[in-house]
């Protein structure tokens, strides 16, 4: 495949670009820890959910917690890494909620303190304003990889 | 599959939750809007391709554009729908960016007007401050879809 290393989104992609994968960390996200009820919750086959947080857990997105000793039961836990995927899971929620829910979003992310649901901005530190998406450019930023200069 | 439409992270998937899907629209936001053009920048299989934009194009992310009429060749161009999938490119490349470029991001995003480098936030209207993920709660929307009371 053409420029393997040039892309962040096509990295991101290769680690968690899998629908179940997404599915499971959303799960994850809202507090489904557990295998069983992971795989009742999605509908997925065992073997799959195993597969999928295996792969997870050598990513460095989640990581295993003993909850039980006797026999020994484990819960699936965010690691920094994981929950550094929360603007990618809220921005693909909105946009479901804005094009796919007939104006009715399902659920609805809040400030805790505040109650307020909350939206998600593009931002230029600079000016301090919101900006746009006819308002982005971009440019090459490590000069040690092949960019695309079209 | 349980709760099919309770989740609007799920009915993004299922338009948009495909690997070459991602980086297919990722080109076309960068302007890559030509068949040849894609399959070429993307080293993917012709009859792939060609299906990936059908069901963009069936899913109103995309439309074609006629660039020449002897013999008929086309250009993909994002709708509003479309555009609005930058938030979640946004985000998808920035974690990349942070997780897995060793701290060299290969592209950067900028304000255009500007030249600064773009921030995305998930901000409380109310409190008027950025949100970090541990301050984010949920509650159901809409009363007329089964939301999960766990």
């Amino acid at each position: 495949m053409a420029k393997e290393n040039t892309c962040s989104i096509q990295s991101t992609l290769s680690v968690i670009g899998d629908r179940w994968t997404m599915l499971i960390l959303r799960d994850i996200f809202r507090g489904v820890r557990r295998f069983e009820q992971l795989r009742k919750d999605l509908g997925i086959a065992k073997n799959i959910l195993s597969d999928r947080l295996n792969k997870l857990n050598e990513a460095g997105i989640i990581h295993q917690q003993e909850y039980q000793r006797n026999p020994v039961r484990k819960e699936y836990h965010l690691t920094d890494k994981g929950r550094d995927l929360s603007p990618s899971l809220i921005a693909l929620m909105h946009w479901g909620d804005r094009w796919h829910a007939n104006g009715k979003p399902p659920t609805i992310l809040t400030h805790t303190k505040c109650g307020t649901p909350l939206k998600q901005l593009t931002h230029c530190p600079n000016c301090e304003i919101p900006v746009q998406p006819d308002q982005i450019s971009s440019r090459p930023g490590n000069p040690n990889v092949l960019t695309d200069s079209r």
